[in-house]
Order: structure tokens, then sequence, then C-alpha cells
């Protein structure tokens, strides 16, 4: 059933695909009655620091993604609708962006950076119920099969680091987007060179 | 002709995930002067009510289309416009979704609702003539043929579920969400355990 | 390099769905203080038409790129960047589409429904231009080489028909936009059951 | 692992595709309160101007990358998440055109140009990065290994050309314009008839 997997994966690339790219529509273009342009758009930095974070989470998902679906060698109707519930995490993305970047500079600041953070974790948790449904289900190749409780420690990381981020959010705000990146740019590094394969393949699958 | 029947699924899948992925751009950021954003974000619920049934059904019409598409063998000019027909209702769904959020408080939520489950009818009748005209073009491989008649009725469950729906949004809107937010979730449950392939497969077909 | 081809119409599938999925957006929610809301919504019928007649020729196009595309055996510079203009006059589309919807009513009626109208000569322009660079380059197939005078021909009809279209709004803009939906209905329609299949081939041919 | 590669350029071609796509929705409608709809669509030809230059380069850029990745036989994580940098700058490029389309007539029209052809610097440096990992990491093919250092040459030239129009703007604006759409046409235009196949593939290298 590796046709039933490969139009799922299709499906979902193409939703990654459109979620990471209609961000962009949510970093607004400021008027050009607010002073000097440079000005404005230094001002706005709360935007791009959101927009580069979703890009980079997004991504990394999108990654992580794949890595599965290559595991995967068989789909039923539950792999069929908690992907469904993935992607719905994932297209969601671009409104706690958007809610980010405009209430960076109000009262709302803490508020909007939580569901910025909750809904990173509520995609975790998506992406690890998927994972153990396929584990349970008997979905995954036989040489996943004997790994599988590894891998299901690792991929317990993400929702973890998430949440972090998350309780970061009521201490400070600042802080919390700065972990965000540090988070991004751990999952995005090269694995040491010294690793072996399954070392490297676990780093990665942190999310 | 089986080149020519994926051409179309390609297409349509296209067409689905940008449908779906859409639906986020009407889900509007707060203005920072409307008080408290926790108050705010709460305030406007229908929004994510409307979003989360939109995304549900688009996510089980594209399932099931797939489905029917892996039931036909070949394709001619009529299933080409009629499922062009089918991706005009799809596409359309992000419009009343935000007619409806945009008006659940406002005088018009009756007609807002009722445009919204309208939309869904049309879509679904839209289906069964696809159906039909598959059914009767003879483009399906020849095991569907057989069950043809068993399946043609489980389809039009569809349409008047919908019905179902559109007609109570004239009695009460919140009613009618609910309704549509139970017919999303026995759509996408898993059917029994102990029924046979057959009836799990027209358990699916109802939309 | 039937890869080469396959790649191009994988892209071009990909901006066709993209350009007549994102045509709803430019279909406004009326605000909620505009008295009767099923009032407003049927004032607004400029901005169905325009969107329907717009997704109609976009499916219609989208139909004959593949239809094209199916003839042509390899590909080269030119029919790279000759798509790239088709695809641009494609993309275009949103705007004219939003520009009529906007401007039905206001003393614009004219010069919107001109640039609606004018758009569609010079996508039907570039498709002629697509289709004789694939002829004079030598890159059709054998089979289609030997039709290739009586199909450009029959791809002639569709500049002619959108330049009658485009003279017909300086007379009535509601004549236009019936003349449209004429268009697009006889592209759609199944050709005469008595037709030959090269008859059928060329009746969809027309745009 | 060529399956690797192939699946990093359906992503790619997703977003390519809609980012060339998303583009028109920056192209705004003036309102019906403007006078003349004639004058008022004449008026905003630097967003036309900007819309066409940013079509032309993504366009140029899709075609490029599609040559890399035609030489790259396999992938490994650095590719991914440079590559991922890539259509970064991709989807960004929205954003920069829509600034200085609303910009053209503001005080903020160097500092807009400025962005708009900075965004392309940075685009063609993460294009000439990708490359040299490509090279150094020994993803290519052996037909390209051997050219690596003349193809490393040209693909140079890209960068050189964005950064010589990113001076321009700060000169002449108009000047800057004209030499980006010099540039895309320089691009797109074919290569000599008499040139050999390595020289027209370095020609339209040069991004």
């Amino acid at each position: 059933m590796s046709d039933e997997t490969s139009r799922i994966e299709a499906f979902s690339d193409g939703v990654f695909a459109i979620a990471i790219t209609l961000l962009i529509l949510d970093v607004h273009v400021p008027s050009s009655n607010q002073g000097s342009l440079g000005h404005a758009l230094a001002k706005q930095w709360p935007t791009y620091v959101a927009y580069l974070i979703s890009f980079a989470f997004i991504g990394i998902m999108w990654v992580n993604h794949h890595r599965l679906f290559n595991h995967i060698r068989r789909s039923d109707n539950g792999l069929m609708f908690l992907n469904l519930l993935l992607l719905l995490g994932v297209s969601v993305v671009p409104f706690p962006t958007a809610l980010l970047a405009a209430h960076y500079y109000s009262g709302g600041r803490t508020m909007a950076a939580a569901v910025f953070n909750g809904t990173y974790v509520v995609i975790a948790v998506f992406f690890n119920v998927l994972w153990h449904h396929a584990v349970r289900g008997d979905l995954l190749d036989s040489a996943t099969r004997e790994s599988a409780e590894a891998i299901s420690k690792q991929y317990a990381v993400g929702p973890i680091s998430y949440l972090v981020c998350f309780g970061l959010t009521w201490i400070s705000v600042p802080a919390s987007l700065a972990a965000n990146i540090a988070l991004a740019i751990f999952f995005a590094m090269p694995p040491r060179a010294g690793g072996t394969k399954r070392e490297r393949k676990m780093h990665i699958a942190a999310i």
C-alpha cells in the first residue's frame, strides 16, 4: 500500500508548501505616512522574527514528516485522519504567527506568545500521536519496528521542548522567542560528524 | 487511460490542498484596541468553529475524492468537467466560512449559516453527479461495477445529511453547527472493528 | 526529454491550481452594517459572475494546456520561457476579476470589463505563440505533426472569440459578460456524439 | 538517493509555484472614488513593473533550481537545509515586491528599492552557497564534477549582477528598475544559435 501513503504524502507536501509560503502574506507593508520607511521597517522586527521562527518550524516539520512516512509501509483509516489532524495544526500556523506579530507591542503580548508556542506544543503532540498510531497499528517497515522504542523516546523531546518555550512566555516573551530560535537552530544543525547513522537520524527526529 | 485520471487527481489534490490551507486567512487577528486579547480571541469562537468544520469537510471530501478515483479506470470529457464543477464547489468553501464567521453576531446569522450549509449540499450533489456519470459512462473498474448500486445508495447519504443541517439553520443556527460537527466526527470515525471491508468502505463514502 | 516536459507540466499544474483557488479571496464578505445580508449578498452578483467566468476560463485553459503538452515530445529554452509567459497570464487573472467585481457599479465599469476581456485576449495569444513555437521548433510527436496545420486553425479561434468579447465591452458590458458565459459553456460542452475523434479534439482546442 | 532529491524538488516546485502566483495578491484594485479608473490604473505602473520583475526572477530561479538538481545525484542534511534557506528567500519575494509598489511615490522609494534588490542579492548568495555545498560534499553526478569549476564561475555572475542593481538604487531607483528588467530579459533570452551546448547551459546558470 505504498501507493496509498504516496498520495497522503503528496497531499501533505502541498499543505506544508502552501502554509510555509502563505506566512509572508502576514508581513505587512508599513503605510507611507509613518515617517521614515527604514524606521518603520525596523520597528516591525517582531514580525520578521515570528515569520522566521514559523518558517523554520514548518520546514523542520516537513523534513520530519517525510522521514516518518519513509518508515511507514502501509496506511489505514486512523493514519489518514491523524495525518489530517497534523495538517490542521500546520495550516493553522499563519494565524498565531500573525497574532504574535500584531500584538508584540500591545497589552496582549504574553497571550499572543502563549498562543504561538501553544500551537507548536499541540502540533508536536499530534506528531507523537501519529507516530504511536503507526507503531501500535503495525504500519511500519520491519527495519524500523526494531528501533521503534528508541525513536519514540526521541520524538517525545518535541512536545517537551515546545512546552518549555510555552512556559517561558509567562516569564518573558523575548526569552521565549530566543528559546524558539535556539530550538530551530538546534533542530536544523547537522549532527556531529562522529555520530553513527542512527544518532543522526535521532537528532532530527526531535519534533 | 489511468494516466489521464492521474493528472486529474494531481490537479484536484492541488486545489483541495490550497483550499484547505487558505481557510486560515479568514481567521483574523483581533485589533489591539479591543480590550483584553484573551477576551477578544475567545469572543471570535464562531470563527474557529466555522474554520474547523470547513477544514474537516474539505479533508473528508479529499479522502472520498481519492477513493472515488481509485475506482475510475478511464476518463472522458464529461468526467473532466464534472470534476471541475466539484473543484469549483471546494474552492468556494473559504467564502461561506468567512461569511458565517463574520455574521454570527449580526442580524444575518441565519442567512450566513444557510449559505454555509447550502454550499455543502451543492458540493455533495456535485459529488453524486460525478459518481453517476462514472457509473453510466462505464468508467469504473470491473470490481466496482458490481457494487455500484450499493455505493450509489451510500453516496446519497451525503446530500441528505447536509440538507438536514441546511434545514436546521432556519430553526437554530447553533443546532445546525452542532449537527455539522457531529457529521464531521461521524464521517471521520473509524468503522466498527467487526465490520466487513465493504462496510468500512461504505461508511466513508457518505459524502 | 519527456522528463523535462513532465516537470514543466507539474509546475504549470501548480500555478493553474493556485490561481483558480485564489480567485475566491476576492469574493468579499459584505460588512455587517449594510442592512439585510441577503440583500447585500444579492447585490454583489457581478462578483459571482466574474468569479465563475474566471474559474471556467482557467479550468478550460488547464484542460487545453494538458492536451497541448500531451503532443509535445521534447522541450527547449523557448518552450520553457513561452510557457512561463502563459503562466504569467494565468496568474494575473485574479486581478482583472477583482477589478471587474469592484467596478461593475462604478464609472469605471467599461474600463474594468475591457481589462478583464483584454487579459483573456492576451492569454489566448500567448497560447497560440506557444503552439506555433512547438510546431516550428519540431517539438511535437510525429502523429500530431501531420495535423498541426488543422490544429493551428482551431487554436486561432481562441483569440478571435475573446477579441469579440473585448469589442463588446465598449458597446455593452452586460452583453460582453453574457458572451463570456456563452463562450465558457461552448468550450465546456461535449462535442456532438456523431463527431469524429479528431473533431472532438478540435472542439476543445478553441482556446 | 535520487528518490530523496525528487521529494526535495517536488516540495520546492510547490513553494516556487505558490510564491509566483501569490504575487498578484499585492496588485491592488484602485478604489472607485479615485476619479477615472483608467487614470488610476495607469498611475500604479510601478506595481506592475515590480510584479513583472518578481515574476520573471522567480520563474528564472525555478528554471535554474531544476537545472541544479538535475546534476545532484544524492542528498544530505546540509543540502536539505540550504535548500530550505533558498526557499525562504523565494517565499519572501512578495513582501519586497509589495513594499516597492506601495512606496514608489513615497519618501521611502530608495529604501523600498534597496530592500527589493537586496532580497535578490541574498537569494543569489544562497543559490551559490547551495551549489558550493553540492560541489564540496560530492553530491554531483560525475559528468558535472568535471565542469564544476567553470559552472561555479558562472553562478558567481548572479550575486554580482544583483549587487550592481542594488548599488544603482542609491543613485537612481528608475535606473535600478531598468537594470532589473534588462537582467530578466538577458537571463530569459535564448543563447546564440552558434554556441555550444555547454555555453548555452552556462548562459542560463547566471543566477
